[in-house]
């Protein structure tokens, strides 16, 4: 593969991000980035399945920026099947090789569907020096009780040097409990900072999700939101985003033109605002 | 009523509007721009007959400084019945009193459903010298055949000063035909420029409209998109607005911050271009 690096952003954009990084303080709990591209119908691809270019080469220039400085990038199965996503940074940071600025894929699969291969691009992407390994995150449950088949499979996965990790509560049909359970084990394994990609289920649910801080509140696990928005509109049957209920959670919000898109910067309040 | 003008736009906003306003010279079409105002997930209100204010200040000023520039503001029913909407300019135009300055309101209301009063906003606006007399679009079919008690209604709405406006063709099932009749006899009317607010019905139907040009090419009636995104979430039960197929027709684009909110203006293709 070995891939062109990406231009560098303008400091009027680095310094209209710079206040949304994850802090370098350390934290007790994961700082996580919600992050995505939509149409103006906030439709994140054309259909189930179909992988949708929808950013600009500025505002995707804008998105591996952010991916350099989180440790880890979240994505649920179906994208990962649906888009085959490098989950690299192609963007270049002073003192860094590409693998020191790339954060871990890290991709949400209770059953283990997405029988990595070697030529899926994430693992192409840590074979060429410029990308790390993914880790999968399976249900403790089905990991417990797995065929010899998919046991074969989980071997010659981690030979290639990607991880299958093994969560307790993933699979349960309580968001809160399941985020809790992926936040918790994310943050055992040492990622600090994390960026949600996608897709729209991941999405909803992390949007509409609560867990306990550190006196049993329970709060949104979402510290910042930025959102791509493309000019077009996807169409009625494209894939949603759109919460189970409304919300009114973003404060300290700024907008920046990023070629024909726009980008949406802001915190997210802890608690839960009802629009 | 008597109701306090809003504040003015700052010239930097007025220049950003300034190439999407309405041109001044004579056409022999409707110069028609889509304007509304949705939340992050692409809805305008929280569920049908909610009127939910999505809008601040800034970008609310900004519609109706757009409202200035228009001849016409349209609507379809339902909108009326569910936000009893103003649809005057509160926004201080030189040299123009409010009614100059306001739009006409034109309710699309094939079989009379909307049942205005004396005491609609719009009426009430009118009665105040702060805007102008709704304009009824009715369906020429029904006005033919109408009943004794709608008569004896349309007979008092037009004794207040507004009208009730027999269009041939207006109930077709097909929306070009139904979009082609309603531009006609607003251009006959006298209306050279017309924004179109909403609902949801009127805007995914106008999105995919393409009626005939002077050489009878089937093109996009609209000419200009303005879109105010609020930085909210309305949900999945939300009023939605998403066309019945993909369009990537806009261009000349640009995105400007109004206070939280964000706005993009740009023209639109007259040709359907899929994304
Ligand atoms: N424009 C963008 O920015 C962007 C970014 C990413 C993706 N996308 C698009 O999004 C689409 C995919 O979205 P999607 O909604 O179909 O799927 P998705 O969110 O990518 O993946 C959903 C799957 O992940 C697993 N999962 C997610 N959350 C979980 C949780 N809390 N606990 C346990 N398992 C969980 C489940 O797998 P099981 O079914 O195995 O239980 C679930 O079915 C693709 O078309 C892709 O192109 C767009
Ligand atoms: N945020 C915003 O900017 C904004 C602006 C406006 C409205 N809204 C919201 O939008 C919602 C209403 O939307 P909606 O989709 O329910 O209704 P709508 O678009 O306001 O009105 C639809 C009705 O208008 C008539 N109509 C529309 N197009 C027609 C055509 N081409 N030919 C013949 N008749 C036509 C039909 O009446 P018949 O059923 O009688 O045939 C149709 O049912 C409200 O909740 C309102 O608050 C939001």
């Amino acid at each position: 593969m070995t891939s062109q690096p990406l231009d560098l952003l303008p400091d009027s954009s680095t310094s209209f991000l710079s206040p949304y990084l994850p802090p370098s303080r350390p934290s007790d709990r994961v700082f996580v980035t919600l992050t995505y591209a939509a149409s103006l119908d906030s439709r994140i691809a054309l259909g189930h399945g179909q992988r949708t270019q929808l950013s600009g080469s500025e505002s995707k220039c804008m998105t591996h920026y952010l991916r350099a400085h989180h440790d880890g990038i979240l994505v649920g199965v179906n994208t990962f099947l649906a888009d085959n996503p490098g989950l690299n940074c192609r963007y270049s940071i002073a003192g860094k090789s590409p693998v020191e600025a790339s954060p871990r894929p890290i991709i949400i699969d209770p059953t283990f569907r997405c029988k990595i291969e070697s030529r899926s691009k994430s693992m192409m992407a840590a074979a060429c020096m410029e990308g790390k390994e993914p880790w999968i995150l399976v249900s403790a449950e089905w990991r417990n009780s797995v065929s010899p088949s998919d046991l074969v499979h989980i071997q010659s996965t981690e030979r290639m040097g990607a991880r299958v990790i093994p969560v307790v509560g993933l699979q349960s049909d309580n968001r809160n409990e399941s985020w809790a359970a992926i936040l918790k084990s994310l943050k055992e394994l040492g990622i600090r900072s994390l960026m949600v990609e996608g897709g729209a289920r991941v999405i909803n649910d992390l949007l509409c999700t609560a867990v306990d801080d550190i006196n049993g509140t329970k709060v949104s696990p979402i510290d910042v939101v930025i959102i791509t928005i493309a000019p077009v509109y996807l169409g009625k049957n494209g894939v949603e985003v759109s919460p189970a209920t409304a919300l009114d959670n973003l404060y300290d919000i700024t907008w920046d033109q990023f070629g024909r898109d726009c980008v949406m910067a802001s915190f997210n309040k802890k608690l839960r605002a009802t629009f």
